[in-house]
């Protein structure tokens, strides 16, 4: 089965690590220089301070035809819209998988007729090194929900069982994504502007305030049912990944551009048309957009 | 004249250092250390890379009664009910010149029966940089209003016209405290959570948008009348010390306690009393909490 993975960041290259082994993975890159690179010294993999050396093929997206029977898209939401105007050279079996943080690419889905399409939710820690490293920092999960279409090919994947790298199911893509956009929407934002690592949300006790204050006003934004249910989830997360640095501190303190649109953009969107106030997303968005591209020690 | 100064702080080393050529300045400290040192090798200013050495009086606050015909009090707001306590042991005919930011000293005031009572605002830039020097970084001006009383002596001082040291007088204390409040509000607590200089605040788009956002919720929780003129002033002053750190954003990365309580505490409670909701101050409120006695580089 061909396996093809567009983007050549974090998630691409932990996707093209783990279904190497049992599939025939492309990974279709921005950079001509990230794919000869990948080509010629091969995708290293660290874990648990091991490294791994596995070779892949890759291509400059956009050189050839996609051909591929599971398709992966795990390029940032805001290069999206760029990748998905060339869907017509992505062979039509394909099964497309979206594996993108946020709300903001379900409209976008709507250019693909007739299309299998998946979204997925990814759990893992990943941090790229350099262009042909990617470090598995944390092992979690990714869960598949079908958007439309069918999983087609992609129902083999759901049986794989690969070690370190599970893929679940659920049935619910809205519900699915909603839970964690919300968890995107509290760690991401606070841990940026506060500068913290995500277990600091929890143990300084007016950190978790505006947590908890910012948790009203999206839970009202998006009309959530289940608050409480919600929130303990999002306290399970910071637990979890208390050492982590949010990959929007990740972002803005490596001078990258933030998905801040797809995250708190998008709940702002939803406050505004239920005309629910949503102060702190504002105030939040513009903390970080101005963040955005300043240097970080200055 | 006698003039007294309770604190050793920056404002009251720059009142002693600039009224000891024409008065009898003391200065009460906290720590007999300080009283000591300042006796041992005189109160040291330095303005413009030139420092100044001068020769003044320094006792610990409570050693002995307070005989002033002026007193300033220059403690910092959550100080202050503590120095207030002991009013008994100022003497009865001195006028009492309280200079702390925020609003949250008023209430205290009330304890001062039949005193003359007036409130001044300063507008100087002066850092203390060790218990004896004050570096006075801005030269600005203070300005004086009655509260409650009489002027008594420091009518003098109104016409000292003392070099660099300018004092004026504002009919309104309540206009007055309210203006620099409003400029407290928004300089402080966001220069401190962006840890940027005051001039970012202008210069940077979105955080401009965020001073907007704060300064109408500010407005509306002290029901200000003044709107654009309020605006204005912000920006003037933000523009005159656009290279400044301010006050608050100084005291977090020294590891001090800040004012917010005297500041976005005081516009909190109002808004409550007025219904107002204040989603803003009370993120930053907490932000800024949170903030305290952590380590800045974490």
């Amino acid at each position: 089965m061909k396996v093809g993975v567009i983007g050549g960041g974090a998630i691409g290259l932990l996707v093209a690590s783990y279904l190497h082994e049992q599939y025939d993975v492309t990974i279709y890159t921005r950079r001509q220089e990230q794919a000869d690179l990948l080509n010629r010294q091969k995708l290293r993999l660290i874990k648990h301070g091991n490294e791994q050396n596995i070779p892949v093929r890759a291509i400059p997206f956009g050189w050839e035809r996609v051909e591929a029977d599971l398709l992966f898209i795990t390029v940032k939401q805001y290069d999206l819209a760029h990748v998905i105007e060339q869907w017509n050279e992505w062979s039509e079996t394909a099964t497309l998988i979206f594996l993108q943080n946020g709300m903001g690419h379900i409209r976008l889905l709507s250019q693909l007729k007739q299309r299998n399409v998946v979204i997925g939710v990814v759990e893992h820690g990943a941090l790229k090194r350099d262009d042909r490293t990617v470090e598995h920092t944390g092992i979690g999960k990714i869960t598949l929900s079908l958007f439309q279409g069918q999983f087609g090919r992609l129902k083999r994947l759901l049986n794989a069982s690969i070690p370190d790298f599970p893929i679940g199911y659920e049935e619910d893509w809205y519900g699915m994504l909603t839970k964690k956009l919300v968890v995107n929407a509290l760690v991401n934002p606070l841990t940026a502007v506060l500068r913290v690592r995500n277990g600091e949300l929890l143990n300084v006790h007016e950190y978790k305030e505006m947590m908890r204050l910012l948790f009203t006003e999206v839970c009202a934004a998006l009309a959530l049912s289940n608050g409480e249910e919600a929130w303990e989830h999002i306290v399970r997360i910071c637990e979890k990944t208390a050492n982590n640095r949010s990959s929007m501190l990740s972002d803005l303190e490596q001078g990258r551009k933030t998905e801040i649109e797809a995250i708190l953009g998008y709940v702002m969107e939803k406050g505004n048309e239920r005309n629910i106030p949503t102060p702190l997303c504002q105030f939040l968005f513009h903390a970080v957009k101005g963040m955005e591209g300043r240097d970080w020690n200055e």
